[in-house]
């Protein structure tokens, strides 16, 4: 069995970032610039919005952080997305998510150009990614696929089984896993609904986990040998954390990675290449890669 | 085993609209007015575009016909569809495919304001579509949903297996099909580099046929009393015919339909469908439904 390190692999990613941004700036380029919205004070956004930062400073990129309280109206949140969209210094940025309930998330992601829509969540972002036209892919998925060609784990014509259909993880993650230019899998999309779980399970080359339900996916649902990469993070109390919790998989990783090929673990595996691919995106943005401003 | 009959569903369907249309128009509303371009004298386009014009007339709807020849420059092109964007009588149109090897499908479809692309095809539905907004959902996948729905066959926490990866078919049919509010199944997509196809077909509740080649899905690929949709229409010669060809679709009818509890025959399954579909989503355009303009 073999741990795929997603901590290392992004650390890896970050420094071939930073060394590309310092050939561009070197040869009188511009320096990469991403913003971020935070609105109010979640815990999760916080250290989220925290860790992008830290993330743009590693890679040397500008960033700018703009912070409002969560009694913003949206009418002023998409005062501030229309700035950003028309200042030429920034070449992508984020609205962090969740926003307050007030405000409409699916209009705030509308409203951001979709040429620095590093978050991959804008509809033609979605769509050209659901067609195979280059794109910004969305963080989560695209982490995957990178740690999956790092590994050389070979996906083409293999049976690759996505636990969850959400927007940001399962879908996404299916589409790219059939396409030729991607996963090139047989890919199969289970969920709560789904009569045969278990039995698709068993017989996957590679299992995506991604359902959000702790140590869901047990040692008698995977097959000897199988790729098991791990989406979840669900906080758990525990008593001998510091913090009172623990992160908890979608994978009961004790009695599941011994019979893995490759595994990633809950956390250090998915988790830190999601915060790497968006400054992946944010290069390519710089770079004006997928599209002209 | 029960024949979907497609032919008379897409009758019921545009008599259905039809008496909607008449309803609004009686009412003082604006008769739908769908506009089509085609380039060129391809026979098979000549045939659809005939075919939607008649569908039209048979919906009560308005209709245009723009014809070019094949020389038409592609920024000819593009003005023509900018036109029709600001046209506020059009509510929907269509440019016909395949276009001329000079002119750029993909710059076209993203030139059509999304709001007027009936045909479900500018990046912007694909991706509502993806993440289940309110959207032109393009007429195949959007044809089979509503045999399966009007022939009460039930899909949810069913397997369905889908044969090809095209962008107009086998991708927009697996998000369909997986999502909660249409199919609600488990999916899996398998196509030319699929290892376990067979395996796969053979646990079908539901397999939808979309692979292009003709009597590709043989009886001992099917289990007994599974639902086949067959979306394959390729042309195979036949001298008995006064054309000289007859339509033959991906599955080997004669020897698979005993097997099935539910099967779409072709010609007469999934291809009326499809113009229906198109005159629906005009509909759904002359109506304002999924966007206001």
């Amino acid at each position: 069995m073999l741990l795929i390190d997603g901590k290392q692999t992004a650390a890896t990613i970050k420094a071939e970032i930073k060394k590309e941004v310092e050939d561009i700036v070197a040869r009188g380029g511009k320096r990469p610039h991403l913003a971020a919205i935070l609105v109010g004070h979640d815990g999760g956004s916080e250290t989220y919005v925290r860790n992008k930062v830290l993330a743009c400073e590693a890679c040397g990129f500008q960033n700018t952080l703009l912070r409002f309280e969560d009694d913003i109206t949206e009418e002023v949140l998409l005062e501030c997305v229309a700035r950003l969209n028309s200042d030429d210094d920034v070449d992508g940025f984020i609205v962090q998510l969740p926003l307050p309930k007030h405000i409409s998330e699916q209009k705030v992601i509308e409203a951001i150009d979709y040429r620095k829509d590093v978050d991959g969540f804008h509809p033609i972002n979605v769509g050209r990614m659901s067609i195979g036209l280059p794109c910004y892919i969305s963080a989560t998925p695209k982490g995957i696929l990178e740690l999956l060609r790092r590994y050389e784990i070979p996906t083409s014509g293999k049976k690759c089984v996505i636990l969850g259909r959400s927007n940001i993880v399962g879908k996404p993650m299916a589409q790219l896993m059939m396409q030729k230019q991607y996963g090139d899998a047989t890919v199969t999309v289970c969920h709560s609904r789904s009569a045969t779980l278990k039995e698709e399970c068993l017989r996957a080359d590679i299992i995506i986990a991604a359902i959000g339900q702790p140590a869901f996916l047990k040692a008698d649902m995977v097959k000897e040998g199988a790729v098991v990469i791990d989406v979840g993070t669900t906080r758990v109390p525990d008593a001998t954390k510091k913090s009172g919790f623990r992160l908890q998989g979608d994978v009961d990783f004790e009695h599941v990675a011994p019979r893995c090929s490759y595994i990633t673990p809950v956390p250090g595996g998915v988790g830190p290449m999601t915060i790497c691919m968006l400054m992946l995106n944010t290069l390519a943005a710089g770079k004006q890669l997928y599209y002209k401003r």
